[in-house]
């Protein structure tokens, strides 16, 4: 295990010694760090026009009751069950709304039962707020039914980057990597895989190639397809974007995620992320695994931890 | 980071091949695993006698209302505030009592507010069932006031151990490793660290001698002092009784957790946990401490993640 150790900082920039850091300024983004979008002008007031960013018309969430509706669209329910990172980043949103505190630090969901296309309602309430850090519980429901439920604690994000020896994987350009997106229909990628999502792998990797190496690790670039500057509610999907790296040891089209936690390390400039995953244990039907995320420019952003079930097919 | 790969076994055993496993057995083991514990006992009705163990005895829960009542012994409030795993066990134990399934396989924890020694409250409810799985929500609470939140599924461990590069790190034997019982006055570890806890250290751990060496990395062995056997209550507590590794980089006496998330990957045995525990990203005061357990027989049994905040004192 390489630890974090004193003397080294995130690029870009000096070395950092976490020792001598005893204040620090911090940022006042909001989560969503974007000028001008549809969740401004939700917190403003009503929606009166569409974003044109795909992303935030999937996550865009309407007061009503006591919380707010939203629409799963059709095309983010591969095999027929929402894609679990656009439900996380609809809870998040909702999350957004009644956070006392301007960034996630820590999420969890859990995913309860499938959820379709159609209709969902988000609640959202602050469980306990603090002066530095407050805790939001929030449920997705469709049909009167909990679907996906979160807890999560929000605070500030300190303006520097994290002081820490984990860097970007080495990776080709994204137009040097292999999209998936080709791959939806070989058995290896469920099928009508989100169209909104770009997902860029090191070519490298076995199985795109039909050639499964045996390693669940990948790495790659991930983005909105129409180029959405990437925020912290894109942030919660880009840690459920990129195909489990299972899929280099297992035969499985079917991962679902039990479990999902993202700590959030950075706020997230640029239109792509970096992301490198792995699983190390599998106790089979259970596999964990655990991606890092950076930004465009080298930032660490983000550290997610999921549990999911291989649907393991019978071997040939 | 070294992946999962195929053809690779967790000792002892032979090698597995993840697409050969295809069916599983299950255990059948409840959480608690012992015979003629106190929990069996409250499971069955009224407790009348007192547990054999000290670590029942402080997450002993009585119904009580709509949950159940416990106590927080004075011992275990280092700092004034109780213990987050041993809070993390009581949510546990109360889990256990109402879980349609005998084993949880992720839970997180979000401490909202510091819990006091005395009464607390603890109440849980299943918010989804299925065949496989179940959602459990937990809360404890002091003076009616929500202090531990906790999100938990549970499901079926199966009975093979798990396929796994990950292996347990080299140590001395528990008796030439390092008490931190003798450190807990020398500025390094709280004052009345939990006397129930009996946690050695690989004697390389810098902050030992103190002399930090500046990576943020320990490995030990721990266990209960009066040798209670590891279950998955105390493996709760485990997943949180080891020093923050980040004592041998940063000048600190106190990191409380905000949120800590574990799975369980496999029963443990024994009376000893070896545990390895590392921080690899500091956004002051931000640190994450990932943590594997594996049992004295060298079962891989947890994987634990964790945001605290790091209280730093004045460098010298």
């Amino acid at each position: 295990m390489a630890g974090l150790t004193r003397g080294h900082g995130d690029a870009p920039g000096p070395g950092c010694d976490p020792r001598a850091i005893v204040t620090s300024s911090s940022s006042t983004a909001r989560w969503d760090s974007r000028p001008g979008t549809e969740q401004d002008a939700v917190n403003a007031g009503p929606v009166t026009e569409p974003s044109m960013w795909a992303l935030d018309r999937a996550v865009a969430l309407h007061p009503e009751g006591e919380g707010w509706s939203g629409q799963v669209p059709p095309h983010w329910t591969p095999n027929g069950a929402a894609h679990g990172g656009v439900l996380f980043a609809l809870l998040v949103n909702g999350i957004q709304r009644i956070a006392p505190h301007p960034h996630p630090l820590s999420a969890t969901a859990h995913y309860l039962r499938p959820t379709a296309a159609g209709p969902v309602q988000v609640t959202a309430h602050v469980a306990r707020s603090g002066r530095a850090h407050a805790t939001v519980e929030a449920t997705l429901s469709q049909h009167d039914r909990p679907c996906v439920r979160a807890l999560a604690v929000v605070g500030t994000l300190p303006a520097e980057p994290a002081c820490t020896e984990l860097r970007p994987p080495p990776l080709p350009a994204p137009d040097a990597c292999t999209s998936i997106a080709p791959r939806t229909h070989d058995g290896f990628m469920p099928r009508d895989y989100p169209h909104d999502l770009d997902i860029r792998l090191d070519p490298q990797v076995g199985w795109l190639h039909g050639e499964p190496g045996g390693r669940a690790e990948i790495a790659g670039w991930g983005r909105l397809s129409d180029g959405r500057p990437q925020d912290l509610v894109s942030l919660a999907l880009m840690a459920d974007a990129f195909p489990p790296p299972i899929f280099d040891v297992v035969p499985t089209t079917y991962v679902p995620t039990l479990e999902l936690t993202v700590h959030v390390r950075g706020i997230p400039s640029g239109q792509w992320v970096r992301g490198q995953f792995g699983s190390k244990a599998f106790n089979q039907p259970y596999v964990e695994e655990d991606g890092v995320l950076w930004d465009e420019h080298g930032r660490l952003v983000a550290m997610s931890r999921q549990l999911a079930v291989v649907n393991q097919r019978d071997p040939a």
